[in-house]
C-alpha cells in the first residue's frame, strides 16, 4: 500500500512530505494507523546529522498513538481496532533484559533496530521508485501508516486522546519514569531538575507525583519559571544569577538538623556534560543519586573526581525512563485520564504533517514545549 | 603520660620512633592501648606527601586494635579492659547521616577529625619540647597509646586476637563491606575484582560470602593468582594478556541465553582512573554496577560517555566499605572467629614498632599484602 510519510531524505535538510511504500505486517508484525506523534529533540539530533548512526533515506518520529489496522501471522496480543502507542524501547518479556526484573532494556530486537529495520533484516518502507527507506527507532511515526514489532506496541484504552497520549510514548513516560523507575524518589524528598523543557517538567511532575518535598528547578531562561512551577517546581535557580549553582543548592537544602546539604535526587534534563557533572556533586554526601536523562553530543564525556563517589553519591542514567513498555505505558495512560498527571499544558502547538517542518523550526526557536502532528 | 610512637615528622622521610606526650582523654574520649595495628597504602599515601591533606607533625596509623585503659566523662559505651578497634569512621549514631539509614558515613566530628584534631579543636598528643602533634584520620594508632572519641571505638569479643582483628579497622572491612553493603551483591551474581591487593583481597572473600557464582580477578601480576583463589577468585585475567580486558570480561561473562554479557558488578581497588572507567564499562548493560573503593591521586578524573550510564550502569563508591563501625565491626570479627571469613594468610609480615619503616619497604616492593607492627 502507498502510505503519505515526511521523509528524512538526508541530513541536515528539512523533511520532505510524500507518497511511500509500505508492505503489509509480516510474521510478529503489526501495521499502525497514527493518529498524531510528537515531535522530539531526538528526532532533531538525528535529523541534524549530529547522531553518528544516524541514517538516511529514513522516516524519523517515535513518539507516536493511533490504531492497529492489520496484524501479522502469530500477533495474538493485539487485533485490528486496539488503540496503541509505538514503543522504541520494546518488551519482549522473553529475553535475559526482560527477565531479569532490573531493566527495561529489552534487547530481543536491538540490533536490527539499531540499523534501521525490522527483525527480519529488511525494511517495509520505500521510495515510489523502489529505494528502501529505513525505520527509525522501530516507529517511524512520522508516516501516516506504520509497521511495528507486536512487542513493540502498548495497548492502551479506548478513550483516550491521541493527539494527547502521543507524547507518552517518549517524554512524559523518561520524566516520570525517572522519578519513579530509575530513582525510586520517596515521599519527602528534596530533589533538583537541571533544564525545564519538555522533560525537565515531566520530572518535575513525577516529583510531585512521588511526594517530594523541595523541588528545585534550574534554567537558564527565567521564562520557564511558571510553567515549571504549574507541574510542580517549588524553588527556580537561574545559574545567571548566582556563583555557583552546586553551593547554592547545597545552602537550600541545609537544614538546621541537617548542615552538610546536598539534594537527595537531581536529575540532568540537559544533555550537557558539564551540568551532568554540577547534578551529580550538588547532591547530598551519603546517599544523593543524579540521574542522567538528556542525550549528550556525540563523544562527549562526563566526568568527575571518583571522591564524589566514595563519599557516597550515586551516578545513574535512565532511558525511556527505566519503563517496560507494554507494562506500564498503559498505567501511564491511566494516570493522565485519572488526573493524576497533566499533558495537555505542554502539547503548546499542533501541527498537519504538511507542516511539520514548522515543528522543527518551534523547537529551535525555542517556542514550543512539544509540538504535535495530528494526521 | 609519656608513649612511645611512631612519628610522621615530615613528607617523604621515614617515620621517627620516639616517646611522645598523650593527654588524658576528655569529656567523651578514652584512652586505648593499642596491641596491633596494620600498615596500610593510606597510611602511605599520607607519608608520601601525596595527600593534599596530609598534616606534619602527624602519628599516622589508622588500623588498629588495642583495650581501653581510660576513659573520659559522660563515656558510658565502654568502659577500662573492653577490647576495642578504632573508627577512621565514626558511628555517633546521632547526627543526619546516622540517622538517615542510608549512608555509614557520620559527620559528628567530620571537621576536627580532618584538622588532625579531637572534637574539641586540640589535639592530646605533642613532643617532649611541648609542639603539637597531629592525629591521624582520629586514630593515630601508630602510637601504643592514643586517645579517640567513644564515638569512634567499636566494642569487639576478648577472646579475637589482636594481630589479625586490627586488620578489620580497614582493610577486611572495607572490602568485604563493598560487596555486602555497598553493592549488596546477590546470590548467584557475576563479579570482577580489579586489584588483587588486600582491598581485592578481601572483595573476593566478600563475594564468596555472598554466593557469587562467577569471580574474577584481574592484576597485572600473575604471582597474584594462588592467594586470589584462595579467597575465591574463580577466573583470572591479566590485561597484559589480552587486548581488551572489557572485552574479554564481557566475553566471559555471555550466557547462551544472555549474550550481552558483563559483569553485574565490578570493584575497582586500584585507585587508577583508567581502570575505574574500564570497571564501570564491563558491567551489564541495564544493571551492571560498578563500585570504587581505590583512592586515586590528588586531582585525577573519572570519566566516561553518559550512554554508559543511560544504559543502565550504575557508578558508586564506598568508603570504610559502608559499614556503621560500632555496628559492624563487631559483627565482622565474629565472623573471623567463627571461620567464615579468613585474614591469617593476608597478614605476611608482623614487625615491632622499631621496624615499622621496613613496614612501608616491603610495600613499596609488593613482597607484603598487609604488614602489622605489634606493640
Amino acid at each position: 500500500m502507498r502510505t503519505r510519510a515526511a521523509v528524512a531524505l538526508e541530513a541536515g535538510k528539512p523533511l520532505e512530505v510524500m507518497e511511500v511504500n509500505l508492505e503489509g505486517p509480516k510474521a510478529g508484525e503489526v501495521m499502525v494507523e497514527i493518529k498524531a506523534t510528537g515531535i522530539c529533540h531526538t528526532d532533531e539530533f538525528t535529523l541534524s546529522g549530529a547522531d553518528p548512526e544516524g541514517l538516511f533515506p529514513s522516516i524519523l518520529g517515535h513518539e507516536g498513538a493511533g490504531v492497529v489496522v492489520e496484524v501479522g501471522p502469530g500477533v495474538t496480543s493485539v487485533k485490528p481496532g486496539d488503540h496503541v502507542i509505538p514503543l522504541y524501547t520494546p518488551e519482549c518479556r522473553q529475553c535475559a533484559s526482560c527477565l531479569s526484573g532490573k531493566t527495561n532494556l529489552c534487547t530481543a530486537i536491538r540490533a536490527t533496530q539499531g540499523q534501521g529495520l525490522m527483525p527480519d533484516g529488511t525494511s517495509r518502507f520505500s521510495m515510489l521508485d523502489g529505494t528502501p527507506i529505513f525505520h527509525y527507532m522501530g516507529c517511524s511515526t512520522f508516516s501516516n501508516y506504520t509497521v511495528l514489532p507486536e512487542i513493540a506496541v502498548a495497548k492502551v484504552r479506548e478513550d483516550a486522546p491521541f493527539d494527547k497520549i502521543c507524547y507518552i510514548g517518549c517524554g512524559v513516560t523518561t520524566g516520570i519514569g525517572a522519578v519513579i523507575n530509575t530513582a525510586k524518589v520517596e515521599i519527602g524528598a528534596k530533589a533538583v531538575v537541571f533544564g525545564l523543557g519538555g522533560i525537565g517538567l515531566n520530572v518535575l511532575q513525577g516529583l510531585r507525583l512521588a511526594g517530594a518535598d523541595m523541588i528545585i528547578g534550574v534554567d537558564l531562561n527565567d521564562d520557564k519559571k511558571p510553567m515549571a512551577e504549574h507541574f510542580g517546581m517549588t524553588h527556580f535557580i537561574n545559574p545567571k544569577n548566582c556563583d555557583n549553582v552546586v553551593q547554592e543548592i547545597v545552602n537550600l537544602t541545609k537544614t538546621p538538623f541537617d548542615q552538610i546539604g546536598g539534594a537527595d535526587y537531581s536529575f540532568d534534563c540537559t544533555g550537557n556534560v558539564k551540568v551532568m557533572r554540577d547534578a551529580l556533586e550538588c547532591t547530598h554526601r551519603g546517599w544523593g543519586q543524579s540521574i542522567i536523562i538528556g542525550v549528550a553530543p556525540a563523544g562527549a564525556e562526563i566526568s568527575t573526581r571518583p571522591f564524589q563517589l566514595v563519599t557516597g553519591r550515586v551516578w545513574k542514567g535512565t532511558a525511556f525512563g527505566g519503563a517496560r513498555g507494554r507494562t506500564d505505558v498503559p498505567q501511564i495512560v491511566d494516570w493522565y485520564m485519572n488526573g493524576k498527571i497533566e499533558i495537555d499544558p505542554m502539547i503548546t502547538h499542533t501541527l498537519s504533517l504538511d507542516d511539520i517542518n514548522k515543528g522543527f523550526d518551534l523547537m529551535h526557536a525555542g517556542e514550543s514545549i512539544r509540538s504535535v502532528v495530528l494526521y
